[in-house]
């Protein structure tokens, strides 16, 4: 299968996975479920899933277990999302170009809707139809990369750089934890999943999710610079008008896309040990930098 | 042990559990490590520590291993407070006679403390020392508790039911997501953290912690009608003020503290059958109804 086919196969499984781990419609609380629904079930990239999946091909699971790891990973990441774009927060109007969840809904049907994400993607990933150990880890990698030590941590760094002067190593720290973390953990969950990688090759992985992680912020940075309003699909330009450091405010655009040709072959050369099992995974590193191009 | 010293021997433990399981304010981020420690530590009533003890203790946990559920339990019950309070919500300014986390930091702040406190319970419950299973069945607890099928989805049915006339059934489902499912959750962990209960004890357990979940929303709202503004420590006359249905409002007071005692007496039948282990469960629904005389 190619890889462009095999992504569009991951996202479709997911948004059929994800329909079945969400509260439907028709039951109460409708308002709630049906904003939890709309938040989640809007056609995204699902970069995390297909994490999940590639780093799980790796490691030998099987695509049906997968798909709980990539439900739960998933519905942190739009809960992030959720809450993120909240007036008190980013005040965003447009994601994945229609209206955010709270301009849709309300502001308090927003919260609400983040809140039972997070909740649901545990409830997700207890279900997961692994030995309790294995289930236990995958809830403790999801669990560390959500909170104050990973992407809520990484938002409130994020918070209180506003207007302020980072340098390379204190933004590489914010992104680590904001957007890294999750990525990370996808990658490690997939090979978790496995039940049967070296504690040396989950390592590995996990050295691969991290600098992918930075990867995918610095060509955000990017495209946030260079690409329309509407080819991303939210508002463009907005870290820079809000007076946010990115990559390309400290690196210049063309320091940011040499730093993100340096990162790419990082990744390549962590995960070449894997050979041809790992190919999944060399693909999106390929990918995300493509977009830059 | 007297029974009110043996809460606040459980108050001050839950005290000392929450401290080391929360991030330290003096790691970054710092403003939301000191936040949620703002939050956590305030000397609240810790009414879900107490349940969880007092079930762990009839079911034979160590007093050790049930801090892991009492501080899941609370962080998962404070987070909902915070998030609750902001003013896209009950837009409230006092808790526990000290300003809400919105006010005494800012709403972004507030939000973000919220999701990670969630976070942390899920982290917190995850690192329980008990069996495997035992700790999955503790996180789909709590999680099942929390989430669009518990408490969000009873806040979720409280915002649509500002203004309108509900009935005794659709008030008492209300409650039984709202503040109920955490409640029963905390007496089902403490139930399961002894790993030695038969599914029945554990059915009447949980029974139990149905009946005492919705006792404790009827002298709720009995208090909110009754006491003042000075010995609740929060704005007394909310609900009422903003129009929400209670079951003052729907039985009258008379009505609500017969309906209270009434509970009461369920509540004692089901804790019965496990003798004198449950003398603790016993005096926790006998001091809830006590506060309304």
């Amino acid at each position: 299968m190619s890889f462009q086919a095999w992504m569009q196969a991951i996202r479709e499984r997911t948004a059929t996975a994800l329909d079945r781990r969400l509260p439907l419609s028709s039951h109460a609380p409708q308002r709630l479920h049906e904003a939890m629904r709309y938040a989640c079930l809007n056609g995204g990239k699902r970069l995390r899933p297909i994490l999940v999946h590639a780093a799980g091909e790796a490691a030998g699971a099987k695509p049906e277990t997968l798909d709980f790891c990539a439900v739960a990973v998933e519905m942190i990441h739009v809960y992030s999302l959720v809450h993120d774009d909240m007036p008190c927060m980013d005040d965003d109007t447009l994601r994945r170009g229609q209206p955010t969840c709270h301009v849709e809904y309300d502001e308090a049907t927003a919260l609400l809707v983040g809140d039972a994400l997070q909740t649901q993607a545990f409830i997700t990933l207890a279900d997961t139809p692994l030995q309790p150990a294995t289930v236990n880890a995958l809830i403790r990698s999801l669990a560390h990369a959500a909170g104050a030590g990973g992407m809520a941590g990484g938002q409130a760094i994020d918070l209180a750089a506003v207007g302020q002067q980072l340098d390379a190593a204190q933004l590489e720290q914010m992104h680590i934890l904001k957007t890294g973390a999750l990525i990370r953990a996808a990658i490690r969950m997939g090979g978790l999943a496995g039940e049967s990688l070296t504690p040396e090759a989950l390592e590995q992985l996990d050295r691969f999710g991290k600098v992918l992680g930075l990867l995918f912020q610095v060509v955000d940075d990017i495209l946030d610079c260079t690409a329309s309003t509407d080819v991303l699909g939210k508002t463009a330009g907005k870290d820079a008008a809000s007076d946010k450091p990115t990559y390309v405010s400290l690196m210049g655009l063309s320091g940011a896309r040499a730093f993100a040709n340096d990162l790419l072959s990082q990744a390549q050369q962590l995960i070449a040990p894997l050979n041809t099992r790992a190919n999944r995974l060399q693909e999106i590193a390929l990918e995300i930098v493509r977009r830059t191009h």
